[in-house]
């Protein structure tokens, strides 16, 4: 039995009436909703309609400000500091984005930050908004729960804090990094509970230190950094660079916001973009990056390897498939967001017209 | 039997001599010595005095230009590429460090790359620039030898790629991470074999992608990348911003220094600066910054661990030790560097002054 598929369109235009069924106004809820089905269409797929219901029920909890005053607080030539007064993420960073394509093309690169901003998202998302300007994008920011213990010790006090990079190639697919600082993220430890499989060694451990395989005990432990103390470093970097230096909360400050609707989450989130045409030819980088990535791509491979991808590659792929065919939606998500529709009195997601 | 440590003013001093012996100018041998001296002083030895032998080898095959003009080929108010014209890379990368900070200064932030530059040594020295002006130093280059293939592939397209990234702090030390995107350096495995002891799987893996434990071996194999595929994601992105960006040398084009003393390096770098004045208060940034620091390291520990360090808190405490005690020089390195000095006709590092 194959998942049902929707269409992007349809997809978009049940967020955005269930988003305005919960209080956001008509043009956010429709913002909002675009950046939601375009996580889903790249396959983000636990950053997209899944957040539909923890969005709703902390913007029915009185957790997100509906009404926003989203406004920069700071700026100079190349930077900006933006309070998101508590509003949706979404709405707080591809302002920040905006803001930052802007300020590059006139200072050769700009650098954004945010605070009282919320989740906003796949981080790819946002670096992802350079592209089609010619420019290069880079991604910062505080996860909105704490997975990660610094390295040795076990309070949790840090997040998987992820890092993307979006990178303009010609013929080719750009390139598009977007990787949390953890060997695995936490929803593919529930994925694997779900599954009712094993983890592999290396991705969490437990509170002696030893590994831990078990995913339906993964509240008895932690997500392991990439690389040891070096992932543990990055992400306490990324931290500090999206969360301390904005103001915004770090650290024990980090408000687990799967288990607290209530309480403002001060998240921190900061984008970089860098425009190529501050350092020679764009059309020039662009095929040098082509020409690299069809070095990587027809180079040697391990023999039982079949192909050798570039980041983002399969992400791109899969965006022109799901346009083409459909998003496909689990059955099970299908019921949650049923459930949702009918609590809020509003067109199921199968109801709306596509 | 412990190894004789010399002072840092001795081992500046008799760099400077060397340097200027194989035909670099005073001022520019200086400065490059300096720099070298910082790297064993916190303690990056891999790439301090130890790479005297191999700088002089390189300059005196022709391989590097000793009367490099250095010069900014593109600007504007948040971005400089600078030509390196083959000179020694410290002299490249102090220059764009200290252009960096300039016009972080006056834009919130700044980014400045190089090509036609060479082998700088550690990454941390150019983002620890950035610390005395109380700002937040970045920086990224392409290695100067490819030891990483892509995710799935065999071929050496890509370096060890490193990242460094130095944040001021009030009363605490500065956090300073300084990290390839390798699980191993190559110099780790060096050492591996020189101690006759085997590697922990995970460093390197054979051409069958199979676990590589005996590092005599390890020309039969490949370092393998943080996080697998997410550390090779990181390597390339690393390489694309510091190299592919400035048109400098990426992927194939990678001269292995190593081997080759003679071919152009065209090595590319990036700095990015940014001014946390920009954003707030510095005050109440480094306080913050304080308050995390002692957070981590006040945290609950696995059962056995002693400490839990902060990235860059060892080398600074190693930095401090350096200074009072001399920086110890293995014996292997001491006769080294004495047959050089002789080749040279210069003073040995014993005969130095301190």
């Amino acid at each position: 039995m194959t998942n049902p598929t929707v269409h992007v369109r349809q997809l978009e235009r049940y967020m955005t009436t269930t988003l305005q069924a919960v209080g956001l106004p008509a043009d956010d809820a429709h913002t909002v909703a675009q950046l939601m089905a375009e996580a889903d269409l790249q396959g983000s797929d636990g950053h997209g309609v899944i957040r539909l219901p923890q969005y709703c029920k902390r913007i029915q909890a009185g957790g997100v400000n509906t009404r926003p005053q989203i406004r920069v607080e700071q700026e100079r030539a190349a930077t900006a500091l933006i309070h998101g007064d508590n509003g949706m993420g979404h709405l707080v960073m591809k302002r920040a984005a905006e803001l930052a394509i802007a300020k590059a093309r006139q200072s050769g690169m700009a650098w954004v930050g945010s605070h009282f901003s919320n989740h906003a998202g796949p981080a790819s998302l946002y670096a992802r908004m350079a592209l089609e300007h010619d420019m290069i994008g880079l991604y910062f920011a505080v996860g909105n729960a704490n997975h990660l213990p610094p390295w040795g010790g076990l309070s949790m006090l840090l997040s998987t804090n992820p890092i993307a990079a979006a990178i303009p190639a010609g013929e080719e697919a750009p390139i598009v990094l977007d990787m949390a600082t953890t060997v695995a993220a936490y929803g593919k430890v529930k994925a694997k509970a779900q599954r009712g499989e094993m983890m592999p060694e290396g991705w969490m451990m437990d509170r002696l230190g030893q590994p831990l395989l078990d995913p339906q005990r993964s509240e008895e432990g932690f997500l392991l950094p990439i690389g040891g103390y070096k992932g543990y470093g990055l992400a306490l970097v990324v931290g500090l660079l999206a969360g301390t230096l904005n103001g915004a909360a770090m650290g024990k400050d980090v408000v687990d916001f799967n288990h607290d609707v209530h309480s403002v989450t001060d998240t921190g989130q900061a984008i970089a973009i860098v425009d190529p045409a501050a350092f020679g030819e764009v059309s020039h980088f662009k095929q040098q990056v082509d020409v690299l990535i069809r070095d990587i791509r027809n180079s040697e491979r391990i023999p039982g390897v079949d192909r050798i991808w570039l980041p983002g590659e399969q992400s791109h792929a899969r965006r022109a498939a799901y346009l083409r065919e459909g998003i496909p939606i689990p059955s099970a998500l299908m019921q949650t967001l049923d459930r949702l529709s009918e609590q809020l009195n509003v067109p199921t997601l199968s109801a709306t017209a596509p």
